[in-house]
């Protein structure tokens, strides 16, 4: 990995170059680089930790001048019990994940000697923007490099100390390894985020990590592909028939458990025939956690005349802006559905798309809700909360895509890779087939493990050593 | 279908209302609609060519005039033999296909009674920009209902007639299915495109058909993701030891069966020890079928003193651009190149990375170039001209896709879907996992079909009823 103050131009430049050679190398040669960077930054922990105090200092003198938050400061600090630890194991389990690229994922006999394959392969360049998180760039440096992608990395400005110092120690790990050193780089440089956007020529995928202002910039400003999510508007629909221990449990969850959670629930959907059964109990329970409820009309006169004074005392009126709005905070807007059409058509107008459940017990109402829902992740009788690529067993996510094309829901190492089409024949050509020609084959092939042969190798290596 | 001469916005919002009618309907009514389609348009095939008939007059004159291309007002005419039958047979073909939603693509246990499913489903509304050929939009409309997809197609004027007739027969025959009108439109509005393309809210992904200018111009212009190619500059990588007969045989197939197809070869790299030798024979073979070959130094040099008279008068020199330009024409452009490391980085400098051709007998070599080209689809031994959808056993194509994510290289009825991850439990929570509680399972499950029953379908189909 190299820090680097040059242009966004030459940054990308360098960062396609060498993409071509990481791409090319083999599991054995990425994995060993893994390993060097996780024992390098083992070792490096005093050195790290001694920067990130740096960044600790400057953010608590800017929070205590109210310029910084004071639960950003705290996801600055990388000397929290077992954080480090946990950053460097993250390196090790990516380690140990399957191999994401040169997968056949299908194989066609066109004709005789003329076999198509589809072989996984890397995106190319990734562009990651964050914010403040030192452990961040661990992360993604062990993604990029698993699954054969150059990164370019921008980090917030509060880390930059603690970014220097990991970056620093990668670098020098990764000269002992098969990995051009220009396929990390850390962008040191202020104010070029405009300038890396417009290297839609080199870099292939922009992923921000950040809030719903930095992801909304990022998608307005550039035509290279964006993955992500602005907003996390999800919703739990809770019917008629759910018993109210299950979904007060579940709402609890879902709204208390992480309220700054993209994927926790800001909207509750609830059935006419619950207004004054179910939804009370569950109410109580979110009013002693101390969450405001945004009521529309019917829920308000329903609730106001179901649960004690004093809680009824702490219902509000929602406002029309509710119902859009990601609260990311101890703040649940509530709406009264007459029905699951109406359910349905809310949550497809008005959530995000990132996670929408619902809780029942009616296994054809729950179906044709998981069905008609537009949504990256669609629950039945469960949390919003569990839309977490650790969760889902990918290991760990580079985040959560609210996308229509490509990778959707919580992103692995899967949705860093495509695919290309190998066609390999024996001087067949286009014109021998068609009217009157040779006839298609189309016969699906089981599919065949990817393996290289040694000249093969050899053969890599020549073109790497050419281009390093 | 409906003909429309709405505002884009009012366009773009029914358009996605209606995509999620269509969403949930069986394989059986998006089949039944397709038949109907095909019924219709095969009762209706004189009103179709009559209105043909005046778009032809109209494009003769044109093409009189000098401002319309005699190969465009040939694309026109779907009166020539065979043709409206292929348009038929090819909504045939699509209804045929493997439904490509409601597939179970993977299945984790996460725990006890905790089901993850990732399933299959449409994208939901697609934007297709076409040129003259009038029979796309029948191809479009199949594909986009076979594929659950709601489409908004918007026309070349040149076609305008026969756009409207075809048009208005698919929308009477969609009145009889399952299928809500609003999910084919076809924009009739001149000067449109431009706010179509700001419909980011409603629209998914954006299919531009047509010339590189287009396709440009719908980059460049919306933030809705765009699938497709802007340029073909294929490349043919001819080594020493490959056969002077089987390398004719492919590169007259790649340049001369279709010059004007994107998947044509534009240039052509031969390997310094096979200039003397194998060029000789290739290039003669180039230059009788009128093919103008633009040669860099040492392939000019090598090509004069080994050509007849005749023909060594016939060779060009290249200029810097060739190696950068589609033809689309009889033109190549041919390079020299000392080793298999100057062939691959000139192609993924020089390529458009669309399709990518090695001929050779080392099957090593071959392999390292099919591993570090980084192109959609990628040969060895075979002509550049393979690469379509029909010939990769697709059926048929909406396009063929550069795009470094979610589709790459022809894209058949798959490249119009994503998934959902739809999680099923019982009551569980995320704050139940983690640091000593439960354990995640992440038990990798059997592909089990997904299968509605009918008591989920009589909830759709009311929740269709409802929305309609």
């Amino acid at each position: 990995m190299s820090l680097t103050n040059a242009t966004p131009l030459e940054v990308a430049r360098a960062a396609r170059i060498g993409s071509r050679q990481l791409a090319v190398l083999s599991t054995q040669e990425r994995n060993a680089a893994l390993a060097a960077i996780h024992d390098a930054l083992a070792q490096g922990k005093d050195e790290v930790l001694a920067a990130n105090a740096k960044d600790l200092e400057s953010a608590n003198k800017a929070a205590e001048g109210g310029t910084l938050s004071a639960s950003l400061v705290k996801r600055l600090d990388l000397g929290k019990l077992g954080k480090y630890e946990d950053m460097l194991q993250g390196i090790l389990d990516v380690k140990e994940l399957e191999d994401p690229i040169n997968k056949t994922t299908a194989r066609t006999l066109l004709d005789d000697d003329l076999t198509l394959s589809r072989i996984t392969c890397p995106i190319g360049v990734l562009l990651i923007i964050f914010e403040a998180r030192p452990e961040v760039i661990a992360n993604i440096s062990a993604l990029a490099i698993k699954s054969g992608n150059a990164a370019i990395l921008k980090g917030g400005r509060e880390s930059s100390n603690s970014f220097a110092a990991i970056a620093s120690i990668i670098s020098k790990a990764l000269a002992s390894t098969a990995v051009p050193s220009d396929c990390l780089q850390l962008v040191q440089t202020h104010n070029v985020i405009a300038d890396l956007l417009k290297q839609d020529t080199y870099i292939d995928l922009c992923i921000p990590r950040g809030g719903n202002k930095l992801v909304r910039y990022v998608k307005d400003t550039t035509t290279i592909p964006v993955l992500g999510h602005a907003d996390g508007i999800c919703c739990t629909y809770l019917c008629a028939d759910y018993p109210a221990d299950k979904a007060t449990k579940i709402i609890i969850d879902a709204k208390t458990s992480y309220p700054a959670g993209c994927n926790s629930t800001e909207q509750l959907l609830v059935d006419t025939a619950a207004l004054t059964t179910t939804l009370p109990t569950v109410a109580q329970a979110l009013l002693q956690k101390g969450v405001s409820l945004r009521c529309d009309p019917a829920s308000f006169t329903g609730l106001k005349a179901n649960l004690d004074q004093h809680s009824a005392n702490l219902l509000q009126e929602a406002g029309a802006s509710d119902f859009d709005t990601e609260f990311l905070d101890y703040t649940l807007a509530i709406k009264t559905v007459p029905s699951l059409t109406d359910a349905i058509t809310h949550i497809n107008t008005h959530s995000s798309h990132h996670t929408d459940a619902i809780l029942t017990l009616d296994s054809a109402a729950a179906n044709a809700f998981l069905s008609a829902i537009d949504s990256s992740s669609v629950y039945w009788n469960t949390s919003t909360r569990m839309a977490d690529g650790q969760r889902y067993g990918f290991g760990t996510e580079v985040g959560i895509s609210t996308n229509k094309i490509h990778s959707r829901g919580p992103v692995g190492l899967e949705g860093l890779t495509i695919y290309k089409w190998v066609l390999v024949g024996d001087a067949q050509v286009s014109a021998e087939y068609g009217a009157g020609g040779r006839k298609w084959k189309h016969e699906v092939l089981a599919d065949e493990g990817f393996a290289r042969s040694e000249e093969e190798r050899e053969v890599l290596r020549k073109f790497r050593a050419g281009k390093q």
